[in-house]
């Protein structure tokens, strides 16, 4: 479906997927564990977050940082690349809220 | 797969395809004909061309133009809502361009 040769394709390809966005709205701010991760993304299973996280690290989004403590801790970060998608997610998120209106569950809390 | 109560997403829903985003290309300049935008987007079929505009139009970011000529002209422009997603698709393409690069075609033509 998508043409590896129009780099605004290749963009839509990293940002269509929804837990893809939603990991990098919750990095946006701060590193965050496993387990931080997984609470604040409301119904994902550990499975498909860890699958998302090395998809993500894969394609050099997201980095996995170890801290050498005891225990071991953990996080994961933007790298540059996963940060230079904030202000596109964000001018997605204007456009949506202005163009998109949500008529099926208008007055819910947006997720993003 | 998409959520509908995330603006974000719901942006990502319009923008992930591939031929919506070449004809709103098309369209950013000005207003076509069918044969042009069929002329334009190499490889689409004119059953795919005209699914994809009634698309547009039903999500009302392309409209029909009916001029009363003789024989009638028909054109199809970009509206408010099509003309928004201008600056978005700009930065995808700066995105793609600066971190997404094309190892499989490298030096061919991009296509947005």
């Amino acid at each position: 479906m998508f043409d590896t040769n129009c780099p605004v394709c290749r963009t839509a390809e990293v940002i269509s997927g929804k837990w893809t966005l939603l990991v990098i709205r919750d990095l946006a701010d701060s590193s965050l564990r496993f387990c931080e991760l997984e609470r604040s993304l409301d119904g994902i299973s550990p499975r498909t977050l860890s699958l998302r996280l090395r998809a993500l690290e894969e394609a050099e989004i997201v980095e996995r940082r170890t801290y050498p403590e005891v225990p071991p801790r953990v996080e994961y970060a933007l790298t540059a690349k996963g940060k230079a998608l904030g202000p596109l997610i964000e001018d997605m998120r204007s456009y949506g809220r202005r163009w998109l209106p949500n008529d099926e569950l208008a007055g819910t809390r947006p997720l993003v």
